[in-house]
């Protein structure tokens, strides 16, 4: 019987877990509810998402610079963005067995069985508790109808900063970053003397006390954004909107993201928030279904508004050519890099039927060679020539992560790194110290060429380049 | 008279403030007590200083591997390693003036005027209330001696996980990366297939609730760290202890900190903590005396054993060559990325006097290449050359955080450019169209080399390499 080549969740956290991508948080001490730590080859490959990401919507875009602010903000912030007020779950005990859950994912689960097709997006809680007693809506856990009213439980995680726990003290961890880039929006305007329209690009670590997270590491308490806000004159803002939509369509194509897994869902004018204009859902095929992993949101002067309301202070610009004044709007990407690494892993993933006959199956991680974690893998073909292969591994590991690998054949070695998305391995053989040269076994292809090591590194940096 | 070219941090925080290195966090609210975010130079400047650390101490390194742990942890983590029980300011009230202070601080500021070299290190919560009341030592704010008794107060910041505020949910904010690691040590040995000797490194935010932060970026309450966990066979630990501690020093030469305002401080036997062998602090010498950049020590099995102990689970290594089974002993060099990144902008700070008889002194950072946040600035002699200078920035920009300035005289640029650390400008001129070529100018030497276009990416490639 062939094997199932199914590409399912089990697997993929299988690899990620055995090889030393992702593991559990606190394994030893039995974990704590979904938080995973990034192994040896996960926070390379993360780090490259990321730097993929700062190269295109910092480094080379002429209009964006970037930013890193605190996680840790005056409470005021929160207050003026809405967080304080609107940033809670709607959460329901069932009175018979005790157990809690979210209002708007019991009757969307019961929808999606019962009503395909009808979303509790936007619903308000009086309207939950309506449509579930309405509809007899079961308890998933033991089937009665018998809840208690919604409470609303804010998500933002709070702590104390000082020495006595009271209110005044009382601080939250960000749960976005986007508003770190709002509150700086002058200081950043002035101190680099950018003319309207520029953007604010920041990577970070947000934290939300989600009641349900899962799916490995699609949804994590803590979890890292990659946020641009850009600030644009009112009227220019949905030209913009296409502009960046594009942008970042183009940024997943180009990092080999497949357009069939991945689908654009433009918001209709009824599940707007009431200050956004227009607003795309980035969405990818996951094994568990469709999750969001982009929303491009064309947010009006809300934010700068708000922030200018609570703190008092301007958050006008002037436009020297033209006179004018007026509070920019705001065009807002943002994505989650745990998300996106996932969503690249998912992808590349791959189990090949390399010999019907041996029912022989090899897993190759497909990444662009600018994200996968190693970029090459060099093996002396014998122990014997193990010194002179390490030369050529401490030559090239200047410029790239390398491996090196003496153990076992040359096949299990070359599997070892198909699994792991290791673009390209070096085989230093025994004809090598003779002819300067290696054999470069490329990872999609299978295919083998001889090249000077002198030109080693040239080579490999022309097949990462991105 | 000739201005004042004394380097003092007034004029560093001045300097970042005004050119967008680092802001006040939460400005427009008034801010939140030593909170600070990097701005769009800042960002660049920080983030270089973590590549650079990432890649001598994992890429290059042939020992060590990287790892990205979650900030939030398992409650007993801590309960392991000590923190809960030790990881403790010692505070007292003034009964007087119910001001607030750190015993230990008001003992060393008192011994420092009245008995310079005693120290206040290591004393216990006894030993210092005996200590104030035999010398009457007064309130810093009222000047009074009437104090309440010591209490312990925890610096690690407290949140809740889950919908429930109670002491099962609690958990911490880390307060420092290596028990990340250590909780991790068999996972990675494992996945990674590595034999001891072998190393962890990771960077990533920490918090500590300290009662006196300050000096800038110098002690933050929300900080990054980037440590190393170097697993060696006890015995050897002494000599792995001693390549570190010349490795660090390298890594801080090698990146152009000067010698004499670097020093290096071996810890006495009896200033050890019982569980150390060895401990080197490299101080730096910044504008408010001698500071703490990176401390290495030998640290033996202590942590890994204590977590064997707490969670029952083995972290014994079992040696393939010799049959022998044991506990790893750990290096452990851990430096503070702000402070560094704050060591390196002084350290680069400088004033020149250009020119004596116009009393002209112009502001430079001579940061290393690799760490200066924008590598190259591209100057249009007139604005008429905006177009085809504007081509050379988008080339470069593909390779390199680069600059484009039309604004003002290239003179004014230059000093721009100077001030932010930028190794090289280059101007295009009426020339360029002909000759395809460029003047670049060294920020330190001043001089000016001309240089064709094509080969404008090798020449800078090579002036930043590291």
């Amino acid at each position: 019987m062939l094997k199932n080549t199914e590409k399912t969740m089990e697997k993929i956290v299988a690899l990620c877990k055995g090889r030393g991508f992702v593991y559990s948080g606190s394994e030893i001490y039995g974990g704590l509810a979904n938080a995973w730590d990034y192994g040896p080859l996960g926070v390379e490959l993360k780090n490259n998402v990321k730097r993929a990401w700062w190269k295109k919507f910092v480094q080379e875009s002429p209009y964006n610079v970037g930013l890193d602010s605190a996680i840790l903000m005056n409470r005021q912030v929160w207050v003026a963005s809405g967080h304080v007020v609107n940033f809670n779950d709607p959460l329901i005990d069932c009175k018979s067995c005790k157990m809690r859950h979210r209002a708007d994912k019991i009757v969307e689960e019961w929808n999606a069985v019962n009503r395909p097709g009808v979303s509790a997006e936007g619903m308000s809680n009086e309207a939950l508790t309506a449509y579930i007693r309405e509809n007899s809506i079961p308890c998933p856990n033991c089937g009665k109808c018998d809840f208690t009213e919604i409470r609303k439980f804010n998500m933002m995680f709070k702590t104390h900063q000082g020495v006595t726990e009271d209110s005044q003290n009382e601080v939250y961890l960000r749960p976005e970053t986007a508003q770190g880039i709002f509150v700086n929006f002058r200081n950043i305007q002035r101190t680099t003397r950018r003319k309207v329209p520029f953007g604010v690009a920041q990577i970070g670590k947000s934290f939300r006390n989600e009641i349900t997270p899962g799916n490995f590491i699609f949804r994590i308490r803590e979890f890292e954004q990659m946020e641009l806000e850009f600030f644009c004159k009112p009227g220019t803002d949905l030209e913009w909107f296409s502009y960046w939509r594009k942008y970042c369509h183009d940024w997943l194509s180009n990092l080999g993201l497949k357009e069939e897994n991945l689908r654009l869902r433009d918001h209709q004018p009824e599940e707007l928030s009431h200050y956004s204009k227009a607003t795309t859902d980035f969405e990818y095929r996951f094994p568990f279904g469709w999750g969001e992993l982009w929303g491009v949101a064309d947010r009006t002067d809300f934010d700068l508004n708000a922030h200018q309301k609570e703190s008092g202070e301007s958050m006008e610009y002037f436009d020297p050519e033209t006179g004018d004044k007026y509070i920019p709007y705001v065009v807002e990407p943002s994505l989650g890099a745990d998300r996106v690494t996932l969503a690249f892993l998912i992808d590349a993933y791959d189990e090949e039927l390399v010999d019907e006959a041996k029912n022989d199956v090899r897993t190759v991680l497909h990444l662009h060679p600018a994200l996968a974690p190693i970029k090459c893998a060099i093996f002396p073909l014998s122990k014997k020539l193990s010194e002179p292969a390490w030369k050529v591994y401490e030559e090239l590991s200047k410029s790239f992560m390398v491996e090196f690998d003496d153990t076992g054949s040359i096949g299990k070695r070359y599997r070892r790194q198909d699994e792991v998305g290791t673009p390209l391995c070096v085989t230093f053989d025994f004809t090598s110290p003779e002819d300067n040269s290696v054999t470069v076994r490329d990872r999609d292809t299978m295919e083998q060429e001889r090249v000077e090591i002198s030109r080693l590194k040239e080579y490999i940096s022309q097949k990462i380049a991105y």
